[in-house]
């Protein structure tokens, strides 16, 4: 069973141009989003692809917007077919991926602007990368040119965090611009209501919070319904205690109250609002570690078990739920974070931070974390969230938001590799074509930072007529093994012929 | 049996100062090295610690200088006592280890100025810098200058790979400058005499450069004596052929004259010229894989069953072996490379090249291959040889040295921390606790690069007093997990304070 059977899908591809004139066809994670207009400008909001689809349910009174719900009821969605194109399956696989809970499309049904995509381990692994402002800078502007300015180095998804002013018109503008989904924690927005008093925080505030961001158009949830009352003690020990913002607000409440988490106690009415706007779950870790040594401990799988139970909780009302993970974790050790997420969130995607395999190296937690995420994706992680090189020293800037998003492109493709993804190994392979045969345009287009990849050979080899020369500057023309290999095969050929 | 009992040894460290007047003190690659010397000539050469050790050898006439070979003879050497103080262990340790090849302290005895380190799974993973010029550009002025920076970010070991003018001055100058093991391809040098022309090599001309560069004091040679005529037939249906640059010279010379390498067919030789110096070898993977699609084939791994055949005959002769490593290797192919390394060359140290684990993003070659050299790190490999943001596409500036440094010391470290090095961990949790203490001071002081996570940090917040502040520009005051974790913990010990 096919909605709306007749519409004919357009998926916009990255197409790379190479020099013997046949193209090379990438995801584009921008999708329609054009990111060289100059006259753009972000009140006016971009085109809504979706409007007729959501304008059919609403039409027909569907109670429930969630992709689940209809993969359920065998209903394969405009969505379904669109990520199934994107992904190159058939839109039964992905019909059934969501069915059972290992892949989720997030997409709210007042974001018409959602050019979806989808996140499940059978699918390629995708990278979100957080922008939004604090107390201490950034306009809304900035906040929607981080926005494009990441989506056209490769996020999937973006969340907005910010916690400084004008929150609501800030995501506004972002929703209304974004061909990704956008993600929130709603609880930053929720403690502004109370004046940053946790203790002040209840269900009511929260729920209220909920629908204003479900109103916009947000896609996914943070929910910090995991920091269970009894979990906060097992903190104790910690050299770092709780690091995610929710979970140590929580954490509060609880303690304050000396009551349970409200998020775990009326699950049931958030339910509701994730429900009737397509909102999917992204359950928080609030209880992750912030620090290697306070890695894979008692409150961090503590936590995660509760994630399992409402894990089950949110599919039983078709609701699409993702799981976050850590965070700071040695090599190690993380293979058993990915195992017991397996194990006892039934394959719900797993979306990890980093995680970072040492503490050391602030100000290249970029890489330190990018090094985790590689080998967490490649066990089965679906979402990784990206860390810049700002992380825990400031608010990251654009050039840190690329930065971010680069490393964590490597280490998704690194992992699309490694799993035997499809299509994944085509690109190195083109490119490693292109480099043993001096293509030096091709492999610079087919990378992913063509420009820097140009102007760091132009550096030392700036003429036009080197972009064909047979070596670069770091070996020189007669220490080049590729040429001397070449020079090798044509030789061998030669003689070859020469015998015949 | 030790030698020179009475010497007193001092093993430079570097102290870090942290606020409450404590000291942390870490392993310190460029040992009695300053490198903030205004003064510094490179012509008058560093201090020479190992004179009287030599002298007092070649006195008694040992005619191996080689480290395995006083081991074997139960004799602890004045370098075994430095690497045992420097790692931590007993000499015994150190002793015992080298016998069984299962590490190596590259020191040649006319490399006085060396400060000895150790190579090998037991020990702290260690990382090479490549230095050197290229016929298209450095002065020896810069790339001694390139050796004190790559020392001063901690490269364990340097590699002078220069193929440009004055090969052999400037790799004077850089062994006189060196307190660490200078490694080189005496190869590149060989060819030079022989203008380019591969096929005019042989071992005459090559024993005589092993020669000139062994007198100099190099302490570890790259040998392609694992590239078989055979062999390279094997390498036609690659992507990118042969990417080592001794590799395709080898290949080169072989077709040419359909006669067996001369590398391998004189190992006895070369043994000869690496016992009288104490040069250790590092046998080169000539057909390492230069792409992922090349990874972990038929090539790779017969050339590997003969490095494990040199590596018994060089032990034969009592001769330091290390085992050189690819190159690029996707995520689940990485394991293989270690563990046939292990069972064929008998645990003899593998000294990798990262590996890069995607080809698809030069530029960021730092990045792709920092994931990779991390994961083998920790599978066993016993040094990284850095790859720079410059690689495939040009000579690495000191910047691209300084990027290449850090990625490796992240990787290496990440290796140390999850192999459970005694001590490894420690900066990582002091590091972690001032993070948590907002002790930003010790943060930036306990880092791998201080003025770097400062100059982030001061970005957005750059007054003196924001040293102190319980937040940063990222999350600002009222969203800082921490401040509120830390706020939590101290009225909980308040309320249970009021109780009793």
């Amino acid at each position: 069973m096919t909605e709306n059977t007749q519409t004919q899908l357009h998926v916009p591809q990255n197409e790379i141009q190479l020099s013997d004139g046949s193209t090379f066809k990438t995801y584009r994670t921008a999708g329609s989003l054009c990111s060289h207009d100059d006259e753009f400008d972000y009140k006016v909001g971009i085109n809504k692809l979706r409007k007729h689809w959501i304008e059919e349910r609403l039409a027909r009174g569907d109670e429930n917007h969630s992709q689940m719900y209809y993969a359920k009821k065998g209903q394969i969605t405009n969505e379904m077919r669109y990520v199934a194109i994107r992904e190159g399956v058939s839109p039964e696989f992905v019909l059934n991926e969501i069915k059972i809970g290992r892949a989720i499309i997030p997409s709210n049904r007042n974001h018409p602007e959602l050019e979806p995509m989808i996140i499940g381990k059978k699918f390629l692994v995708k990278i979100n990368a957080n922008i939004g402002n604090s107390a201490l800078g950034s306009s809304i502007e900035e906040e929607v040119e981080k926005l494009r300015w990441s989506l056209h180095w490769g996020a999937d998804t973006v969340m907005d965090l910010s916690t400084g002013k004008n929150i609501h018109e800030t995501r506004e503008w972002i929703i209304r611009n974004a061909p990704v989904p956008i993600g929130t924690v709603p609880l930053y927005q929720a403690l502004e209501k109370v004046k940053g008093k946790a203790e002040n925080l209840n269900i009511d505030i929260f729920i209220e919070t909920l629908i204003e961001q479900a109103e916009q158009g947000v896609d996914y949830f943070t929910i910090h319904a995991g920091v269970l009352h009894d979990y906060v003690a097992l903190t104790k020990k910690r050299i770092t205690g709780i690091v995610s913002r929710g979970g140590s607000i929580m954490a509060r409440w609880c303690l304050h109250h000396k009551k349970e988490n409200f998020l775990y106690e009326h699950f049931d009415r958030i339910n509701e609002v994730m429900k009737k706007y397509g909102v999917s779950y992204s359950l928080g870790d609030g209880l992750r570690p912030g620090c290697i040594a306070d890695a894979n401990d008692e409150a961090q799988f503590a936590e995660l078990k509760t994630l399992g139970e409402l894990t089950k909780k949110a599919w039983a009302e078709d609701i699409q739920v993702m799981v976050e993970g850590p965070g700071h974790v040695p090599l190690n050790l993380i293979e058993e974070n990915m195992r017991l997420q397996n194990e006892i969130c039934n394959e719900a995607p797993f979306y990890t931070l980093g995680p970072l395999v040492t503490d050391i190296a602030p100000g290249y937690d970029h890489i330190t974390s990018a090094i985790g995420a590689a080998m967490i994706a490649w066990y089965g992680t679906a979402m990784l969230c990206y860390v810049t090189p700002k992380e825990h020293l400031g608010l990251p800037n654009k050039q840190d938001v690329k930065d971010g998003v680069i490393a964590y492109k490597i280490a998704a493709h690194a992992a699309d590799v490694a799993k035997g993804h499809p299509g994944a190994k085509e690109r190195d392979d083109l490119l490693s074509k292109a480099r043993f045969e001096f293509r030096w345009e091709d492999q610079f287009a087919l990378s992913l930072d063509p420009e820097l990849a140009r102007s760091y050979h132009d550096e030392t080899l700036p003429q036009d007529g080197m972009k064909k020369a047979h070596f670069c500057s770091m070996c020189g023309p007669s220490f080049c093994s590729m040429h001397l290999t070449q020079e090798l095969r044509k030789e061998e050929d030669e003689r070859s012929l020469s015998k015949n």
